[in-house]
């Protein structure tokens, strides 16, 4: 059996189990960080720079792109570096992609901090019998004759500032009072045009916001600086909602049969986000009253509970939603406790089954102004696919079902404690990793297409995926794995991950033919929906530039392997590329930048939608991609 | 004495009783009742015709416009014929200005009906699997259809309908039942571009809007019938504000010092709007759900009450006020209860003392657009002055006092029954007409003009407002009239207007040297007023073309008696008009004309305001104006 290590990440501080021979790379990979990488992991970018701490690795290949001077202080690229100990390695801001990316000062360029809401001090002149301006009209003329002076000696502060056109009666009665209070200065909190709040002097310096993730499970909130957009905090939860069911058809059936099913559904996931922004602030050290504005973005099931829209017509036939556009309402109006007079913004859907997230990964990965095509998925119960460029952009949701969360699978689970997250047959025995230092319980994901892609290579499933009986082994099984092969007393076909001996329950952990069959749907309706978004763009595999992985799976997923089992294209490997948390990443930029916030409208608007129930060629596509490739396939 | 005759006026059902001699025109007139007349009851321009149901008259000069066979129908002009009993007289609509011409039929195209919140129905197509556009979606991209369709064949329909772009969370909420609660049919109740309500079906024949005077004495309610303009009811009450306090002052201080103060003014007239409100239904017979939008005017201070915005700086130097433009609030957050979903929309102020009441003017007689130079003037406690045309526009406000309003004058009283409302000394006598069938019992405003000017004429008042002794009188005064001027044991040198046998209270009826001195105050402030909007726009008396005269008192006022006094400047009668309670007609104009409400925010943006009291030389100027007008000035 091979030897695990420890693996360290700073500045993150997780920490991540390998097996012996893993990559530095393919350890942040696990670690569920996203790293630069333009060639996927293949040594031949030199994007992927970290410096080793502590621990002992090989290096083949950094020299390359690493001058000797840096390799003599531990610097090295991930991709090329061996683990060979336990070891602890940082990733500077210079190697990370996206959440880094839009937050860190050294790449602030690239997207302009220009939020949606802004404060702006306004120093108005005292009323006198010569200028009875009304208190409105004072704020208002002098905010433009301050904005329009700024413009002139420094462009940056203004440009996007708008003249405040509106203002909302709960403002207006706090505004004599505010006005007064400290000699006539006051702060005006703007979103877009409409002054959302007034505060008395000059308190343009706090200014805060809040990006929450409504993911089905779970719910993370990014607290964020609105004058630069830094990152203050994170925070997250499990999605409450989970109590009702795991799954969001569940939630809408308890919502649509339930008398107050909506209500309560509503007040869970509200309460959720409350204890997020109170535990964000406390961590920060803020007033709570600083924050002025919060962005969600959730599937559409989660953006209808949200915001208490009926979700009822999601789940029937055919599948319609309430609300698709973005949506500003007052926080007040929806019980979230920041500002009384803030604001929530909902990133808008694009279809029934096709949410807020998935405009938040074209948004983060840009596709929508790529001249390549490109495809992005996210795998979860649904696989909520992509393809396109800024000419042209389609998307379709498959029922790929619960088999890579672990359900449904004999010995699945999803990825905790205990799990096996990965599986190798070597040349004399079945090695597997398990999160955490828990001995063996089930496997997750991951594990699950490892354990069926190295049996497709060792033969022991076939194209079909029958699995093969002990009988039926080609004569050049080695034994080590011809002993694992079984016929088990209810699960007859099945494959010996982990011996009782081994397994925290005492019982064997087996691959069983019905996990085979569950994985080959779930596959299958991957690859099908794949298929027709390429079938409809009239393209190939060879005229896709990149196949982009998104949400909590995709970045845990092994390429190769996904690769062997069909569940992704066969393309090489180095344009399949993790884009990490894009979900979270699109709410942090529809917080920070009125302009990604339009263009996440647009993709809502622009994105077609194709019902693959209605595909003509659907089902015969989903049972022809329910096979496995043949071997020679993949490179 | 001479004889009384009581006029009645159809349709309006109104009762004045007048003296012997008076013209149907002048009752018209103190009925409070606006006729047209481009010549101002001089006979020559053939506007004021009329119909005599009942009754003798004696017409001096009709048939000079009105033919032969009209004439024996009693058609008459009313500046013509003189009352000779007791009459009933029809104003037909096409005789009738302001109020009648944006509200009828006959004249709907001057004003087109095209309100701010309009339903439109809606037929959606049903969802399928071939079309799962979003609820919302599928409203507005049918609506948008639709009336691209309906623009084609049926002009009218559509111009100005905004396509919709904005919705609420709480409509938002309504949306999935509304739509298929009658098979994808709805009723859009649009208030601008904003989705504002939902009904399922087509309700889109129902649809009401409420316009409220809101006077500091009295609140007026007009229903109107979103669809084509037409008014279905009138309602008025008491501010029930005045028993906190008779005049703006008094509540701003007791809203300033008070606590909850604000809080009860404002609830107390939210009360009387939806009291008038319920009124107004009851009697027209539909649901107060139909009604989507009250329009509000009325001076700053009751648009800060009404509003609950603090009116505390109104009150104190420098006079300023905290919003001058029109807002559009929703009918929940204010408490009025009309639809839940519906709109409350209060016009725009010009300044701390001239209101939207001021704007409603300008509204209601398009000063703003004319090209000749007008005057306009509403006379209350308050006076406020508008001048100008097209070109330049510019209002002030002069503190005239309450005198007008019977108030500080010795036996003053307000317009009600049993007040002396006009003074005439004839050859032989001191002739008075009383409002109602009550003895008299005090003078009101009306009279208190007309008897300062009658003494001016008869030499008992100097031009400098000295009150002459019995002593001091011109050798040719008439026994009847030297006989009524008396130096009375506390009021001095004093006129006596109705002996005790006449009165009500068996005690004599005076105008004393106090109430010479308090009306010149009154009109000195108006007139000094007048005098400095002139120098502003560098005019003279000859370059008006109309003098205006608004609200309440104003159409009571006899023209040529308030020239005598010099409250009204000296130009000829004909040029001196009554425009009604134009703040009730600007009220109903914002809300049947969405072009309207527009204007009224730019005569608000656009109107200059001047405050007298830093006007140089408003001092030397008010002394001056106190002065009364030479005899020979008139005309």
């Amino acid at each position: 059996m091979k030897k695990r290590y420890k693996v360290t990440i700073k500045p993150d501080e997780k920490t991540v189990w390998v097996l012996e021979g893993t990559t530095i790379y393919e350890a942040i990979e696990e670690a569920g960080i996203i790293i630069k990488s333009e060639c996927g992991g293949s040594g031949v970018c030199g994007s992927c720079k970290v410096m080793v701490l502590d621990g002992q690795y090989e290096d083949h290949g950094s020299e390359r792109f690493i001058s000797q001077k840096e390799l003599d202080k531990n610097n090295l690229l991930a991709c090329r570096a061996v683990v060979k100990s336990n070891l602890t390695v940082d990733i500077p801001i210079t190697s990370r992609l996206f959440e880094q990316k839009i937050l860190t000062e050294g790449v602030e360029k690239e997207i302009e901090v220009s939020p949606w809401v802004q404060k702006y001090y306004v120093e108005t002149p005292k009323p006198t019998l010569e200028d009875q301006q009304f208190d409105l009209d004072r704020i208002l003329n002098t905010f433009q004759i301050q904005t329009n002076r700024k413009v002139q000696t420094n462009r940056k502060v203004c440009t996007d500032l708008s003249q405040p056109t509106q203002v909302s009666l709960d403002v207006l009665r706090l505004l004599p009072d505010a006005l007064r209070e400290e000699d006539f200065g006051v702060t005006v909190v703007l979103a877009g045009d409409e002054i959302i709040g007034l505060e008395s002097g000059n308190k343009s310096e706090h200014c805060y916001g809040v990006a929450i993730d409504i993911g089905t499970t779970t719910v993370v909130g990014y607290l964020l600086d609105l004058l630069n957009g830094q990152e203050l905090g994170v925070a997250s939860r499990t999605n409450p909602q989970t109590s009702i069911g795991d799954d969001v058809v569940t939630r809408i059936n308890y919502a649509s049969t339930n008398q107050d099913g909506l209500e309560k559904l509503h007040e869970k996931i509200i309460s959720c986000l409350n204890e997020i922004i109170d535990e964000l602030v406390k961590e920060a050290g803020i007033q709570k009253s600083d924050i002025y504005e919060v962005t969600t973005v959730g599937n559409t099931t989660m953006n209808h509970l949200f915001l208490k829209l009926n979700p009822k017509y999601l789940a029937l036939n055919p599948y319609v939603g309430v609300l698709r556009e973005g949506l500003s309402s007052r926080a007040g109006e929806l019980g979230i406790a920041i500002n009384p007079h803030g604001r929530v913004y909902s990133m808008p859907n694009i279809a029934g089954f096709v949410g807020g997230d998935t405009v938040a990964v074209i948004l983060a990965s840009q596709i929508h102004k790529s001249k390549e095509i490109k495809f992005a998925i996210d795998i979860g119960t649904n696989g909520e696919l992509v393809m396109g460029n800024r000419e042209r952009l389609i998307a379709c949701s498959t029922a790929a079902g619960p088999a890579f969360e672990g359900a449904r699978i004999t010995y699945g689970m999803r990825a905790s404690n205990g799990a096996i997250e990965k599986v190798v047959i070597d040349k004399d025995d079945v090695e597997i990793n398990t999160i955490g230092t828990s001995k063996p319980i089930g496997i997750c994901g991951t594990a699950l297409i490892d354990s069926i892609a190295e049996l497709l290579k060792a033969g022991i499933i076939d194209k079909n995926g029958r699995m093969k009986k002990a009988d039926e082994l080609p004569d050049n099984t080695p034994s080590f794995i011809r002993k694992r092969v079984i016929n088990h007393e209810h699960h007859r076909s099945s494959f010996v991950l982990v011996t009782g001996t081994m397994s925290r329950s005492g019982k064997d952990i087996l691959l069983t033919q019905k996990d085979v069959r569950e994985t080959q749907l779930a596959k299958g309706a991957i690859a099908a929906g794949y298929k027709i978004l390429k079938d409809t763009l009239g393209i190939d595999d060879k005229d896709i530039k990149e196949v982009l992985l998104a949400g909590a799976f995709g970045n845990y997923i092994r390429r190769e392997q996904a690769k062997r089992i069909g569940l992704l294209p066969d393309i090489s490997t180095r344009r399949i590329k993790f884009i990490g948390n894009a979900a979270g990443s699109g709410a942090k930029m529809a917080l920070i930048s009125r302009k990604l916030r339009q263009e996440a409208l647009e993709i809502s608007n622009n994105t077609e939608y194709i019902e693959l129930a209605v595909s003509k060629d659907f089902h015969k596509t989903f049972a022809e991609a329910m096979y496995f490739p043949e071997a020679d396939t993949t490179h």
